[in-house]
């Protein structure tokens, strides 16, 4: 793990967050970085019980099987050794094997967006946070719950930009319902790639999706195709259909991703109660089998592909067979995650998730649990960080403020602590004595500006003066804040040439009819 | 630390707690029970930064000493050898003496209340999550915010009564300023005692009100002198004045509780940046010399006494002075005082505390922070659990069940993940197969009605569902929910002989005037 602090050296990153700090006045906040995780992980299960739940995936992988529902796959697997019988989508593949390919993949993966101080790291001690992702509504106080809209999609993308604790968007941060969908990606991923400088993720969607999306990505970053694959640019995030199936669609971006050594992360779609066993243990059997098996696919597509362990087990409400989100079931099965993800050397993705329709005390303490959920078990890439309502159904825009706050406050709480004897401040105690105040002594003096962590959305006045200013509640200051923050929002720069040439292959595929809309 | 379990077996706890559960109907809630941490504490400094921490506090006790503002106390730590000089309140003790005085007191502790059931475990692997205490102002949805007064007080005691999660009163919830100064303390420790059946605190505010509450704890018990002191039945948590002091009435009252046998948490009022130096490792020397310098004159007083280690080192907020809560300091230094209390083999008191002013967002991620310190950190005694708003300064019905939420989903977090060949349920998921759905499995209508923890306060239906039943938030079903408790509450049976006695007891102090009110 000590490798990774040196391939992404803490000095030149420093270095960069202060000059990327954004939106001066409006917004007060902690310059781009990675959160570095400070405390080993939190393990609810010892070795055995790992072992375990490893076992238990492969009697799965061996024994009952996956479905691959892509000709090639199975043929690539088939080839490989693994079993497969007729015309049977249900592929058996052995733990040797399994284990073999997995070996093959990265234990971590710098990614390179087009401004190459955008890089992330994902994997070891390295914490990403990325933007909702996929709802199809978008809500804020002001306009109420609607269907997704490009409006709300470019200023769900703006935010994304300002504010530094977004290291990457994950997906469309709401559907653009109003963009015709055989062209949506072009337009939906221009924006993406022109509204923001940071890392983006590709929908396995279709070949030319894939496709389009890979090249336009190459061209705004000004890459030669080969320069392109030498280096992960961009990644797709890809669920089972569980139980224990992959489609096509997902496969066959997948596949074209790992050929491009492009990142994947499969993430199994493992609702504890209904997709998946009401017991954690074999939820996290199931979900780690129907990762494993395609993640041993990808690397017989490519030999050290980079691939992540995704994982999203959390339960259902049984009375109402609703998904429930930030449980203490989700905290569990998310640390157990990171547990296996450790076992298999493999970078590792988690959600910050709940399931209120409303960005309220239940919203936060579910989002709260999904968070130190992430922090106690060290994940690496934390999908939908900011802005998730209703398990997914929506992003809210004083949500993505809130959860903003919550990311500023993690990555603060994953700072050291010094115990030098400046900081053991006794000459300063005995200067203050018992009669004293430390506000005015040298040693506070020197220190308040930066010594705690301030916030840009709590408000700590005491009621009077809370009462006064109009008691203003939490959504309705992230409410003022996210419209100052879109009122101040300037793009990120871009390479004119780039820009032009992204231009001109929008149109020429537009003008060609885009993708096919019968996915 | 494997010998508490014994203490407090298991079996016996969880019987009497489902006999405990209690408003069937209206409130479906875990049984009595106190959660066991399961996970390895958090800990953020190494041994050497805990030792120099340790040893800044020996050096700030021997070199510049701490304030004793009672002769009694000083005259006991002058007899033992320490440094005092003329007239001056500084006591200075070495570190040899306090380590010697400190290691004679017991590193669990039981206590039980005048409901043998009722009783709790301080320290080890065990937590307990008190009421909060001692706000001037109550508030709820309804009535907005007020000056305390008893009906609010005798309505916040009946919900810490009828909520199984909570298993202590700390003080008063809310001051009954409508109770007269000098006769307060009968009629509030009356109706603590009348009205729940739960573990007391006795606030140490002169000689006496500390007499008093420690005879009606007696009488309400309906013990004998004798076995009244012969374990603890109750306790007082004192706070220094920081930086430095010991004032009369705290040393006072914690003096009598320890010749008496009962509990004394000692919590100095180290806010980082204002009582404390500005520098984390500062503040929490600080908080270690006071408290441990006050826990050796306990020691002395009766040696092996009751003690705690409390903190309460948080940050101010260094635009305005005001003390903040719930943040990454108040979290780090949280888990180092958790680590401190463990270098003593101390029970360890923290708080779940924040600095909001209404129960919104902001007030969740603070105490969700709060809780995750304590529940990362093992505290042992979690006081302000449930209903502390504004800092302290105002009780909130409707956070107070917004925090019981909390608690019983921390209580579920800490239950064991199985990983039993059941558990693993190859079998289920080879019988569902690749086009099943879990939910009709027989494996999971086995489990489904305990397979999850099944939350009091979370709204998980669609946001269509949710709008047509009025969007209601979080903090309204709250309202709602803590007026059908209150509404369903019947007062705990206590033997009539108790009850007449008390009544008597209360009437008779009534007649002689009660306390003094120059405190």
């Amino acid at each position: 793990m000590s490798s990774i602090s040196d391939s992404v050296p803490q000095r030149g990153r420093r270095r960069r967050g202060r000059r990327a700090a954004a939106v001066p006045g409006v917004l007060e906040q902690l310059p781009w970085a990675q959160p570095r995780y400070l405390d080993p992980p939190t393990e609810p299960l010892d070795e055995e019980g790992i072992e375990r739940v490893h076992d238990a995936a492969m009697r799965i992988c061996e024994e009952i099987g996956i479905d691959f529902l892509h000709d090639e796959a199975r043929e690539i697997l088939k080839r490989a050794g693994c079993e497969v019988r007729g015309d049977s989508p249900t592929v058996r593949m052995g733990r040797d094997f399994i284990m073999e390919q997995v070996a093959k993949a990265p234990e971590t993966i710098t990614l390179t967006p087009r401004n190459p101080e955008r890089a992330v790291v994902f994997g070891g001690p390295w914490a990403a946070f990325g933007l909702v992702a996929s709802p199809p509504n978008a809500s804020d106080l002001d306009g109420g719950r609607r269907i997704g809209n490009r409006k709300d999609y470019q200023d769900l993308l703006k935010l994304a930009q300002s504010f530094n604790c977004i290291h990457f968007t994950g997906g469309y941060p709401v559907e653009p319902v109003d963009l015709h969908a055989s062209t949506r990606h072009l337009d939906a991923l221009f924006d993406i790639l022109t509204l923001t400088d940071k890392l983006v993720h590709a929908y396995s969607l279709g070949i030319e999706r894939v496709e389009d999306a890979m090249e336009m990505v190459r061209i705004a970053a000004g890459l030669t195709a080969e320069e392109f694959d030498a280096a992960p640019r961009m990644f797709t995030n890809i669920n089972s259909s569980s139980p224990l199936k992959h489609d096509w669609p997902m496969l066959d971006g997948a596949m074209r991703h790992a050929r491009h050594n492009q990142l994947v992360i499969v993430t199994p779609f493992t609702l504890s109660g209904a997709m998946a066993p009401v017991t954690l243990a074999g939820a996290l059997a199931q979900q780690t089998a129907e990762c494993l098996a395609c993640l041993a696919l990808l690397q017989l597509v490519r030999p050290g592909a980079p691939v992540a362990y995704g994982s999203f087990t959390s339960n259902v409400d049984m009375k109402s067979g609703a998904p429930a989100f930030g449980t203490p079931e989700y905290v569990r099965a998310t640390q157990i995650s990171g547990q296996l993800a450790r076992r298999y050397r493999l970078p590792w993705r988690a959600s910050n998730a709940n399931a209120a329709n409303y960005p309220d005390a239940q919203a936060t303490w579910e989002s709260a649990a999904s968070l130190w959920a992430c922090s106690t078990a060290r994940a690496n890439i934390v999908y939908h960080a900011a802005g998730w309502l209703e398990g997914g159904l929506c992003a809210s825009f004083e949500k993505f403020v809130i959860d903003c706050e919550m990311l500023q406050q993690l990555a603060a709480y994953h700072q050291p602590i010094g115990v030098s004897e400046e900081d053991l401040a006794v000459d300063a105690i005995r200067e203050v004595g018992p009669a004293g105040h430390f506000l005015g002594a040298d040693h506070t003096q020197a220190r308040y500006k930066t010594a705690f962590y301030s916030p840009f959305l709590s408000d700590w006045s005491n009621f009077e003066t809370w009462e006064e200013s109009g008691s203003v509640e939490a959504p309705r200051r992230a409410n003022r804040l996210f419209k100052q923050v879109l009122e101040e929002y300037t793009p990120p720069p871009m390479d004119s040439g780039a820009l032009e040439a992204l231009t001109a292959f929008v149109e020429k595929r537009r003008a060609e009819g885009g993708a096919p809309t019968d996915f």
